[in-house]
């Protein structure tokens, strides 16, 4: 099953609710790049509050699907991270350097506004 | 895998984005009602927009969740119905009174702070 991406005007919406495997992250990934390109959505808010742990892979991923967004133009905004998922991410030197990051999805939503103005 | 719930101020956005079998749906109704207790939500938006064809089962879950929310007070938004799932919900007798729909998950949205006010 496919992480469902919401589009709400000219943000995206994603929030990672269960442990992903690596097809799935691959799958995001695809699809999260496509529903950029098809919307021209110009932020992106990624909440993983609920996620507890995360694997090398996905965290190598998830650092590319950034910078990879960054690229075609949308923001990201990576929201409720975890004490662990901090330490996994730092562990594995993906820094997440210029990614913006925000309590909540409300607050994510606030930091995208802010800093997009759109 | 179990769908998200995305919880941005007082309402819950649900996307159901790909094929969902029998126990996802159950799953599915019962991490609704589980989180509209807990969050105290007062408005649910739940958008079909991806879902091309809806069995009796699926129905059957999605007229229930729809009433029990309503019960938790809680009001749902039904967003993106196709022809092919509009006519399968009339096919099979469930008529979703008293259900709100929308175009999409902005206008849905929309409608909640209409009625809702909050």
């Amino acid at each position: 099953m496919s992480i469902p991406i919401l589009k709400l005007y000219n943000y995206l919406l994603i929030s990672i609710q269960t442990e992903i495997d690596d097809k799935t992250a691959i799958q995001f990934q695809e699809d999260l790049l496509d529903k950029i390109h098809k919307t021209g959505a110009t932020g992106v808010v990624i909440d993983l509050t609920s996620v507890d742990i995360i694997d090398s892979f996905i965290a190598k991923v998830l650092g590319d699907v950034i910078t990879m967004s960054d690229l075609m133009g949308a923001k990201v905004v990576l929201t409720g991270i975890q004490p662990a998922v901090a330490m996994t991410l730092i562990d594995l030197g993906i820094h997440l350097q210029n990614v913006a990051t925000a309590l909540d999805l409300e607050q994510g939503l606030i930091k995208l506004y802010q800093e997009l103005r759109v």
